[in-house]
């Protein structure tokens, strides 16, 4: 069986991510990947407030790594592909990269969410409902 | 009777904070004003949150105005320059430089808060013990 | 002869861009300006860079006012609504408002641009192409 | 024989730099983490822009690491922590970490740089110069 195809969410870049080097700055593509989640949170599950909050839970960012291939110019357009590569009890690992219109890979890498008791720092298990929604673009 | 000296907070461009044409973007000017105002309030009254939630206000900004005469560069320092010139009952406006350490202006703008309840958006009167603190730093 | 309607742009607030009042940071207001001067561009003249370069000529900020009404919150949707007040010979003043989807305004505010010749510090008429361009969304 | 002790910079966290969590937000470590360069550049071998155009070379971020401890708060001090851990033939890692000012670690990560020709993507070694410099702050 085949993986399932990524979440796509289009975003065209603007002049204040860019740098003196004419391209976007790199702590901008960690900006660009938490608007990635919040899409695929909105595509799956609803607006985040309301769905994380209506379950009490929250996330919170553990570890982020990226790799950068090449650079994203002032005004580009460029898709973020989202694909969640595992569930664990109480944390969640998402796949994102980026891609030129002509489907290039500008940079890439993981981002891992940890869930907690909304308002405290103490983990909790990743409710069903985000699990289920998040199935459909998820390979685990 | 001369005007006081304003109060000065001395920073330095971050690469992150400059655009394509090689120098500070321009909303980022806002950022520092508003660093001004932490720094001042911090002289003057103490770290603003202990300060504001100890007296169950806060401040919102209403109106903001910004005139650019010179760019700032990456890694240039330059020094904030703020005063206050006026207090009205509920309302404060601050003047704000920025002079590089020629002392050539670079931009100058004014900045009106509204003090507010804490946790609302009623306004307040200024409270007493900050009109007297900022004193020293007022041509009011 | 009434007046035309504005330039409208859509946007979304990001997570990223609020702060730990829960709305979006008063700095952010200017990177959303800069957004609806880009999008006015290719609407009317074509992608700024290419349409810029191609004259020869560059826009730098020189004066910006903002007043703020209302907050915007995260993952909010909002309309930037543009309308060129005036061009003069080497400058321009562009009204700029942030509504609700409600139609309520956030905040307004006018942005000065002057135009140079790109690469320089000087000043630089208009160009006519410009201005014709910009006539559908001018009030002058 | 001991490691070397850290190139330590200390920061204090700005407004503008927390989310509506009341934190940090999570890419404003990566800006972190770029002033930490610059300022170990600044220690070591002079202005980045000055130093690094001399020689005809350029760095580009290759790849970042950041594990996430505990959140860095509105107006908190902080110390940067950088140690040199790899200089390969073209290729640099430097290990960045985040600490209070009780020493408790609140992020740590790794960024590797790539030296290139200044105004090429062409890999170029690491100059002679810049290797001795950072030699003190190296465990290599």
């Amino acid at each position: 069986m085949s993986d399932p195809e990524p979440f796509r969410h289009r975003l065209r870049v603007r002049y204040s991510e860019c740098d003196p080097q004419g391209h976007v700055f790199n702590a901008r593509y960690l900006e660009y990947f938490d608007i990635g989640m919040t899409e695929l949170w909105r595509e799956t599950i609803g607006p985040y407030e309301a769905a994380m909050n209506g379950s009490g839970v929250d996330m919170v960012v553990a570890e982020v790594t990226i790799r950068y291939f090449a650079s994203l110019l002032f005004d580009q357009e460029f898709d973020l592909e989202l694909t969640v590569t595992h569930m664990g009890t109480t944390s969640m690992v998402t796949s994102i990269a980026i891609a030129d219109l002509e489907g290039n890979r500008c940079c890439e890498g993981e981002i891992r969410h940890v869930f907690i008791t909304h308002g405290t720092s103490s983990k909790t298990p990743i409710p069903d409902e985000v699990r289920a929604a998040l199935a459909p673009f998820a390979t685990v």
